[in-house]
């Protein structure tokens, strides 16, 4: 059967000052008026229903995540005791629906990225758990037509096709590339048959097993401890005492680069990773100045600006090609083109404007 | 006896969003970390007792300006019910001084301008009280030597010297020039012989009086029934009634540009009126890339910025030349060549957060 596996784990301290330790990126909302990982939970539908949707998020987080998310079980909701990047936080999802379900399909996401439209969405992951039926074998990730030779996404270079699903086409994954620089970047784009890589994976809990077993089995055995305990008072605490010590690895990197039966499948939905405030340019649309806004904004003589304010009110005069950011215990005024940098300079700041 | 009349009513939209209705530009702080109008308090010295000391503010600030001057008698605060300009403020404090003390000589002063040193301004106050003993029909204004041509003062042409104070050299007033253009401005800075009018005057009540009832007469005329009342429980509602319906003026326009016997004493102290976020230039040493910051604030790759911070922090990223204001409800980013437009912004803005 076909689960779901929300990764709601990092901070996205490139959307400081609107996310904060207290407040992940995936809380934030852009366009819907919703936070991310609700729109998320809503775009799966009822493709799978909610008892089999699990969601990983930061311990911190696990109080957050259950009252924005009152229709995912309590029980299905797993705060990682410390940040491990993606492999461990996937290895577990993997051991628990396994235990669950020895025949579980998992779709794996990001709870902080936009799709449009989510029929789309829906009848991707269905092309996926069909294909799945016929390649049991197989690590099946989403790829993304490529819209620009941007540098901040991983590329997945296609091999031949292998299946053409429900209105998605499937290939050989010839090689996973990581972010490359602008010049690579556009010979890709040139060369055509490379595909962003959205983090969006689909495969069975029992073969990602194996692929743990094979590429990362000290990760795989303290994973192998962990699941006997599931269900059990012990599982909390040695949680809590195996998690930080597992080995910090992205799924990508981890299992992906070195997996021998892999295939992508190129969805066609709109996709957005949100990655930082220049994202707004995409999502909001301008008014006759070029400006932005998120909130209340007076601007008299400015252009071109990004503005969100939470509670408050932004005044630009004067200004052009900024992103302003009002929160009500810290403004953020940055050049556009230094979006990115965001990150460097919360790194900088007090720990409790974090 | 010498008596201060601290004028404390506008409230400076200038400053926004530092300043509001409910905190005017005078209650803000500048370098002391006190209040303006207590420095202005305390700038007075020994040389007049808070018995001898009126405050002229708006009657919705009465209650503040009490909390912030205990040392003022609480009759000494005047709450003006209506803005008219500095003519009718400056007429009912000549009023009241000269019931209470027929020989009253008054010092009238903002309450948000920066001078330093304070002994100077005490040896000037003192030196126009002198010169008032022989020439008591004579209006006092105090001058400041221009340091460039500024285009947002008054300017006062000074005729041939007349007395030679302690420190303070006093000149006929040959002629009071509005605020000019740039061009103006420098043919009197070449021309020499002009000083800022810097809004500080000192001249007998009765004299003042005298010079309300020549040149605006039916203004005196209403002061003169309002006086018939202070001290009684008519003068607050009879205030209430009356002062709404004075003739806005200026005490420049009203009353010094037509007067005869008029006076500049060119005072040596130095002196700021703060007149924009522009004043912090001058008020604040910059860091090593020219930022001025007022309260918390992480630079990086950002230079000559204006930072003030209330209540949080900002975060600039290559950015330069800006205004940069947060308080808790709104923020201000500006270039700095605009500061002076701040309050027509400030007009546009929903009323909850002028």
């Amino acid at each position: 059967m076909l689960h779901a596996v929300i990764m709601a784990g990092g901070v996205g301290t490139r959307f400081w000052p609107a996310s904060r330790a207290a407040r992940p990126k995936q809380l934030l909302s852009f366009g819907s008026g919703r936070p991310m990982v609700e729109d998320t939970l809503d775009r799966i539908g009822e493709l799978v229903p909610p008892e089999r949707i699990l969601v990983m998020t930061g311990a911190e987080y696990v109080g957050l995540m259950a009252d924005i998310l009152p229709e995912v079980p309590r029980e299905n909701i797993f705060g990682e005791p410390a940040c491990r990047d993606t492999a461990p936080c996937i290895g577990l999802a993997a051991s628990v629906l396994a235990r669950r379900d020895p025949e579980a399909v998992m779709a794996v996401m990001p709870s902080d990225h936009l799709i449009v439209p989510k029929e789309l969405f829906q009848g991707s992951l269905a092309a996926a758990e069909a294909f799945l039926k016929t390649r049991p074998e197989t690590l099946v990730t989403f790829g993304i037509e490529p819209m620009s030779p941007a540098t901040g996404y991983g590329y997945i270079q296609q091999g031949k096709a292998i299946h053409q699903g429900e209105g998605v086409a499937f290939f050989e994954v010839k090689k996973f590339h990581e972010k490359p620089s602008v010049a690579t970047a556009r010979a890709f784009l040139d060369e055509g048959g490379f595909l962003w890589n959205s983090g969006v994976f689909v495969w069975r809990a029992d073969t990602i097993l194996d692929s743990f077993k094979e590429h990362i089995p000290r990760l795989h055995s303290k994973l192998g401890l962990l699941a006997e305990t599931i269900g059990t008072d012990r599982f909390g605490p040695l949680l809590g005492e195996l998690y930080p010590t597992l080995e910090k690895t992205s799924i990508d990197y981890g299992i992906m680069e070195k997996a021998r039966h892999r295939a992508v499948a190129a969805v066609k939905y709109s996709w957005d990773d949100v990655g930082s405030w220049r994202a707004l340019e995409r999502i909001i649309a301008p008014d006759e100045q070029g400006n932005r806004v998120q909130g209340s904004c007076e601007c008299v003589d400015a252009s071109n600006l990004i503005v969100s304010s939470r509670g408050g009110i932004v005044a630009a005069l004067g200004v052009e090609d900024l992103i302003i950011v009002h929160t009500p215990d810290a403004t953020l005024v940055c050049k556009k083109e230094m979006a990115e940098s965001v990150k460097q300079i919360v790194e900088r700041l007090p720990p409790e404007f974090r």
